[in-house]
């Protein structure tokens, strides 16, 4: 960026991602795998942090091929180069970038991200297990990328190499969402394997060409819940599985992250309605987040009717009609609407269980 | 709105506007002016209601045409009739409505709205004057609405009747925009004459086919620094001279109130970086509300080079270049970059004067 | 509409619906039931002429409710006023009104939408059969509308009153699409019965409330294949069973009519590829509608492969790669891809088949 | 692009730039200025001609630097390198692709782009007039770039050089608009001189990263009226000069050009009114291109009042009011309305002159 004395594209400023922070933790919006013109990506690795930036990332990772450079005719093969040249960018705004490489292997064991290198170069090793032994030297986190990849109907399979890497406790983390690929299977095994969960966008155009931002369509990113906003904070994060992916309308992760950031974007409005004697009043529900909330009702409280499903849209208020016979209200704590939020998921076909309590 | 057991539609949800509180007081989002079938208007009431819950307001006054009523044939004459078919909806949503009417003569004297009123068809006079007398016992909040309508250019022309109800303590209020209309003129004469500047839609056909409100296009609104959530204490602020008006991207008022407006609404992030040894720094400037600040330069301090101009857009951060000579940052207090921002107006051709303190 | 000297306003324009025009018949684009102020809409009536012009409609018909009047406290019920009001406004657009009026009874029979009538008071009939014998009288073509409203699921259920309609002739169109709302058994139905299909509004609400046309949200339409824009020929067009609905991204309607509209919405570039010894050929697929037709394969032509999906987005070009071995085209007619276009409806569950051919 | 099996993404589709041919010539749109990676571009070569497809253009060159090479630490210098790389991806879309340079001056002389080079590595040569001889004798197209770069207030001043430039013959194209600059001189030197006028987006970043696209903000291009769709085509408009820009919603070249594009672009619907009595009236302007055209009255028929200023909004018909006293019509030729189109620029501060008729 020259020293311009004008400064008014729009275009070149940063929109926040308005997920809420949570208790004891900073939520930061990362994206770790993507790629540049130093593996098979399309563009200067500058471009990565702008996009970043703009998009309102706080933390990313270049994870260019290890063993793939198809312009290496133009381009001579330089581990490391690329996040070379995008760290001073990043620093210049504040955002943390993660020096990382993808080894890169026909599945089985298929791709596999490396964060947190000192040494890109190293990981270049013919056999496969003496890559990952070096990522493990370096103490790296690995994840295993985008695991229905090239797979039939992009259902992953489990292979025995993924028994060795996770027994040796060496699968740190999983993609569950890359780019506009989900996959719920690996969201099971993340839930039942204790595994990091990640989603990433995996880019190789510049981002513009396979998001339209101007419309709210995003990339994929990881929610890290850091302690603070340092590297060393969000790797700590990733090996403790403190993460939740975030990707088109869906939030996906446990229970224990899912349910402060819900409860920390909405808010209710009841005005000074006194719902003693019952009737039919409006409440208002306030969501703060970007996130549309889906939401279905999920049991029937006696004595209450209220919308079998509500949208909580993002960014807005929404006027929801409640039906209260009576004696709906004898309950001392107020009145609890019970719904399950089906864009927040906690497993495969689960959503968050959330209570409207009205008082 | 029926208990329907779906609530779906993002169009029936409230966006908020995004201008802050300011220490003391409320920002009360509020739109005086505006018309339905009971006089020459062009939907039922409730609909007035519900276009502004819908965008953001919090305080709504149906002021139909005293004198005016060009459907008649179809529609009985029923002063009053518009408020007390509105209120009970307005009350469903948790806004406050004003009773209010528009005395609406030839100019001079031109049209007036009269707010807070108690009995709308005792203002239904033959003579002006007598008219005004009535308002004026009823305690209500006059204002000059539209004050160039008719004139050559819009250029509004003050009369002796002006004078006559200017001296008599009855123009309390003037508009200083209606609808696309802005009118520089009336401005002046508010600052100069402590008139309480209003800004308002005097909207006759539903809203959506004036306004693109997809693109933020909105309607002209009444900014109320009130004390509470409250008819009395907007009727105090409005007689208070408590006000601006924000219009299109342009905020209107003054000094007292568009500083704390301004500064509320920034933040600046200077990183951890080190300035006493000079060079070039990039400083992020967050604009949380929703109006761009269009910034000029307004002054040099010596050794100190930034944007001569630069736009803080809404709901972004913006990467604002600095670049300091060694000696620029002698000064204890920090650099300090001065400013103009031209949306910004204290008057006529005055934008308000800010300072960005770099520590 | 004032003879102002400045007319700028965006919004006070017109945009054409881009279906194209089929061979014999002009593509009329109607909203055959609305509402206004004079039944129980939310609008004066004029107000139905600018949002159907500004939405490119080239017919509409008020169809006030006969029995329903929630208004009337403050508007005298006047059947045929809506029409009255209405008309000059249509002239000066030169868009075509046709007098209608709604039938408005418990489920069964429900209600039904009377178009083309002289003399709505006649209408008014305690008896509802005297009702329909008098639209019958006029001339006029009676529709069921929404004919799933207030049933379980909104499945609708074909009465006794029903069977009696459409033996005496009386049931000449039937909406598969009220609103957001599409009945697929009514389609069934239509089909079976040839009954003409009808989409409409409903609308009582300022459109704008209902549809967010900024965003390319916009209002149910019967396409009328007619041969002249005058009432009559619209009048025989309906009575003909020569419509089409088109809903969101959807468009139901027979063969006859979807398959031309189809086939003159796109169109193939094949450039100058000499497809006769075989390889991998990239055809771009032009879309001139508005309409994105969603494609699935239907069939799998030896020795080609091609797309088993693809979208031809609306207004755009797509790219479709196709890989030929030599023998596929031994064929003298070029190579035939077979898709179904999943969102053209000629029945319930079944897409217009089309085939794509490239020579 | 991989031969998949589903093909949605809306982003990867052509949208057409929706300007008319005129008669005689096809309208090309072309971007003749852009950079890749092999200069100071930010993208690998193929992502130009993707960009270029999806944004509707039918002409590019890629005109990377001779003289600069930012990143030759990492890609070594071979010019016509990018070129090589984008042109089997042109081929696929039917893109026309150029060969070209820049050659890169300080200024004077300035930097100038050749176009249509045999040998781009020959004109690597360390003297201007050495490079300038060298592209002359490959027959190259040579415009002179961004003019009032790095002058003051980026006012272009014509020096000695580019005076022998014009003598010898060799300034056959200027930059009128270059990304966001508009020269309003070089326009009247085109103008002057019989210069060609040429607007680029001399585009570095990913073009989403500079252009708003979703949002119809667009890079600036040439249009170029050309017999047939071809490079040779191409060329020998460009040498008769027969071009206008089209940036932002201007329109600049000369009348020849300005005046079919303009009468292609609207027509007038008179609907079956007599304007024989004289009366008010309502005129349908229908605008078929997406550009609005921004029109002030020039001049002032008798008996004749229409708006003063009217905006025929892009693929939009507007309603123009039209009040004819009675004599007005006597003339045989139905009634003039006179207008000057603002944004269709043939001179610096003159609009293109045009007449409605009303018959």
């Amino acid at each position: 960026m020259a020293l311009s004395l004008t400064v008014t594209a729009q275009l070149n400023s940063r929109r926040e991602i308005k997920i809420p922070d949570i208790p004891g933790y900073l939520t930061l919006k990362c994206d770790l795998h993507m790629h540049t013109v130093f593996s098979d990506g399309l563009v200067w690795p500058t471009v990565r942090v702008d996009e970043a930036w703009r998009e309102g990332l706080d933390v990313i990772a270049i994870s260019d091929h290890i063993e793939y450079h198809p312009f290496q005719e133009d381009i001579q093969i330089n581990f490391g180069r690329s996040y070379e040249i995008a760290k001073p960018r990043a620093e210049m705004y504040g955002l943390i970038i993660i020096q990382a490489a993808e080894i890169t292997r026909q599945m089985p064991p298929g791709h596999f991200n490396c964060l947190f290198l000192d040494d890109v170069a190293a990981i270049d090793q013919p056999d496969f297990w003496d890559a990952i032994g070096e990522a493990q030297r370096q103490g790296a986190f690995i994840m295993w990328n985008h695991p229905g990849w090239r797979q039939e109907d992009e259902v992953p399979i489990w292979y025995d190499e993924h028994t060795r890497l996770y027994d040796q406790g060496l699968m740190h983390g999983m993609e569950v969402v890359n780019g506009r690929s989900y996959y719920s299977l690996a969201l099971e095994w993340c839930v039942e394997k204790k595994i990091t969960m990640i989603g990433t966008s995996d880019i190789h155009s510049p981002i513009g060409m396979d998001y339209d931002l101007s419309l709210n369509d995003q990339r994929p990113v990881t929610l890290v819940f850091a302690t603070d906003r340092t590297e060393e904070a969000v790797k700590e994060a990733l090996f403790d599985g403190r993460t939740a992916v975030y990707s088109d309308d869906m939030l996906i992760g446990s229970e224990e992250f899912l349910n402060p950031l819900f409860y920390h974007s909405i808010e209710l409005v009841n005005g000074d309605q006194d719902f003693s004697s019952g009737g039919t009043f409006y409440i208002q529900v306030i969501n703060r987040s970007e996130i549309p909330f889906h939401l279905i009702s999920n049991g029937k409280p006696e004595g209450v009717e209220y919308p079998e499903e509500i949208t909580l849209h993002a960014e807005r208020t929404v006027m929801m009609p409640v039906k209260l016979s009576r004696n709906a209200t004898n309950n001392t704590h107020g009145v609890i609407l019970l719904y399950e939020v089906k864009n927040l998921l906690i497993n495969k076909d689960t959503g968050l269980a959330v209570e409207l309590v009205i008082q």
